[in-house]
């Protein structure tokens, strides 16, 4: 079986006004799909980031691939890491986003042709993807509600606002959850913090114990508390949660809020290479890691990282960032084969629209909190090839060429800048 | 696909009386050959240690496995784990011979099936194992020539001597060295040491290097020497040595010992699971680890360790103990797929007799220091059923039933303790 034909189609489709630590989120989502069809005829699937710097290289390395065999995963290395050697994009490396990873160029693009390539061995096995990496431990993969703080519409809104309405209080947060609990049935709680004063957020997670007993509660708020304002945080909400996550930036700092706490913190910012993870298990920075196929090179790899967790007594979750069916389905496919997955996993998916799905039936369901692997080849999941074209379409028609929370909410707030920490 | 028939066969085979920290070799060595067929006809090879206590384990398990998926590795990983909670037997945990770990149960006969799934799993492709593995990153595989200090023959021997003479001096182990290397053509040279007084086995080094300049050498006394004779070692040897390796028992004298001298440190005893590595990696102890997928839990689990090694910072190479063709081209599929694979493989394999190999065509070559891995499908060998039965049936007409180099050495020397370090 060899590569025949490789194709990056790069869509856009609508994004919520969400507010985190950078800003907000701007009108629409970028996300890159991914076909690579063998010259038996099968297509294996993927899906990544949008935003310039990846899809810049992976479009130049789409025709790189033809004549690869899709099992040789280090002969897809050694063309990624020679094609970004190449190429060393301007503006790679900047953090225009929370929890965004542009200057990962070769773990995003290996990780991009990686989940296809693995969704193609497992189509030509006729076998679910999650059997190419061992076997699933659990059908039922579990993910958390994902809530953000939000205003009721975009600024100068190219579309009608959403239906979730605003959310800058207890209130609306406790109702935003119900919602997004009753039509999925999550069992954990994550609040997006780092967006209003730290005692509001605070005011919202204690809200959201009272509403939902017996659910696990998540803060997260990207690094954007100084150490002291993390250290007062964890004495308000030391019993209320299950992970407290990037209360504040740097491995240093981090450690530091641990050795002060005992709280257990979870991060997608301070670890999200395996350097860092030495570096964070030399100083007990972290003790969840929060894995994302996306930037951490695959699917295999996040098994490799999954099982340094353990070797190291971490624990596992799982990072999102905005996202369609296909990188759902390869989140949930690694998260089935890996046994210490100690915590549900995070998604945005619930936040997307019903008709901007680009899989064939449309949005996957969530229930009881789970998405289900079948025993469907591969992803489990086709392209619906008129929906592609139309969220292609939607990209060419839009000016969002890098995703910039800063910028988007410089056009509400003039004077806003970049700083972390910022409260 | 699926499991239908798995068969464990124990089989011995002529063991030269080759010197080591705990004795010396037995006449016969021990092995499991493991055949898996699957209901498309198709049968995945495994060869594992042979002594009691892996043996019942892997025996009790064969009628276990039948119906399992051979991509269901987590599936056999449970079924494993459930078999040896049941059996514990009462021998395991206790060295009798230098870097055998007959007490890691659970990895010992996980990796025993594993490695015959994976081959299963690379047959149905019609490819490579290393292709299941992510792809060859090298089809020539380096081996280093694994020297032994030795009797001209067993004591009381129930066959002729082997054709390899004695060797006790210098002189002995360059003739050695020279016709291991004329056979197969060897780069790097490592002696098994700890057996004579460490001077005699400095001055064996010391004749290597002027007899072969420029190739890279390597001195293993099996932890025999106390810290203090590993140091006085250490200054003699210190110009001399790609690697030092397991010089000095426990971590903790390994990491004593590298803070003293600086040299690279190897090992194939101090770190043997993931909960050692994570040890070692605390106290600094070694530099290099000797990957064995035997014990190690296998090919993915050896892919596992060697990126934890590039993680921390640590060299990979690999450690060997008596084995034939189907262990040596299972350690050559994943060596070819480790990219920082950083010193050439340990093999006993030189030593075994060339009408003593159960794999169809006989002993497999070494040209150039190196195994070359083919496009033949799986591990590319086939079983010669002839010569399993008949190493098979001499199995059956010996009494040993495993590996005890101290209670041989007692037959030389009838005062010899199990004594670590001895020198």
């Amino acid at each position: 079986m060899k590569i025949r034909h490789v194709t990056v189609t790069p869509i856009a489709f609508k994004d919520p006004p969400l507010l985190n630590a950078s800003g907000i989120h701007e009108p629409y989502a970028l996300r890159s799909i991914i076909e690579i069809e063998s010259d038996n005829g099968l297509v294996g699937l993927g899906e990544s980031y949008g935003d310039a710097p990846v899809l810049t290289v992976l479009q130049s390395l789409a025709s790189e691939l033809v004549g690869l065999d899709p099992f040789d995963l280090n002969g897809l290395r050694a063309r990624v890491t020679a094609a970004v050697g190449r190429a060393k994009p301007a503006s790679a490396g900047a953090e225009l986003a929370p929890g965004s990873h542009p200057g990962k160029q070769v773990a995003n693009a290996y990780s991009a042709f990686e989940v296809a390539l693995l969704d193609l061995q497992a189509r030509h096995l006729g076998a679910p993807l999650v059997d190419v990496l061992g076997g699933a431990v659990r059908t039922q993969v579990p993910f958390s509600a994902y809530l953000f703080l939000k205003y009721r519409e975009h600024i100068d809104s190219p579309y009608p606002p959403d239906d979730w309405g605003e959310a800058l209080t207890p209130e609306q947060i406790v109702r935003q959850a119900r919602r997004m609990i009753d039509q999925n049935g999550f069992e954990s709680i994550k609040l997006k913090a780092g967006a209003l004063e730290p005692d509001a957020e605070v005011a919202c997670i204690k809200a959201l114990k009272r509403a939902f007993p017996g659910r696990g509660l998540r803060i997260d708020p990207n690094g954007n508390w100084s150490l002291e304002t993390a250290l007062r945080v964890a004495a308000l909400l030391r019993d209320d949660l299950e992970y407290y996550e990037d209360p504040t930036p740097g491995l240093e700092g981090m450690a530091e809020l641990h050795r002060r706490t005992g709280l257990p913190l979870a991060t997608n910012m301070v670890v999200t290479d395996f350097s860092e993870f030495r570096r964070s298990v030399e100083l007990d920075s972290v003790q969840i890691v929060l894995a994302d196929h996306h930037y951490w090179g695959g699917l295999r790899d996040t098994q490799t990282l999954a099982r340094m967790c353990d070797t190291f007594g971490l624990g596992v979750s799982m990072h999102s960032n905005s996202h369609l069916g296909i990188s759902l389905m390869a989140m949930s496919h690694v998260a089935a084969a890996v046994p210490n997955l100690t915590y549900a996993c995070d998604t945005h998916y619930p936040w997307q629209e019903d008709d901007e799905e680009v899989i064939a039936g449309g949005k996957l369901p969530i229930r009881n909190g789970c998405v289900t692997i079948t025993k469907a080849p591969g992803l489990g999941v086709e392209i619906d090839h008129g929906q592609l074209r139309k969220l292609h379409e939607l990209f060419l028609s839009i000016d969002i060429r890098q995703r910039d929370d800063v910028r988007q909410m410089r056009r509400y707030k003039p004077e806003w800048k970049q700083v972390k920490p910022r409260y």
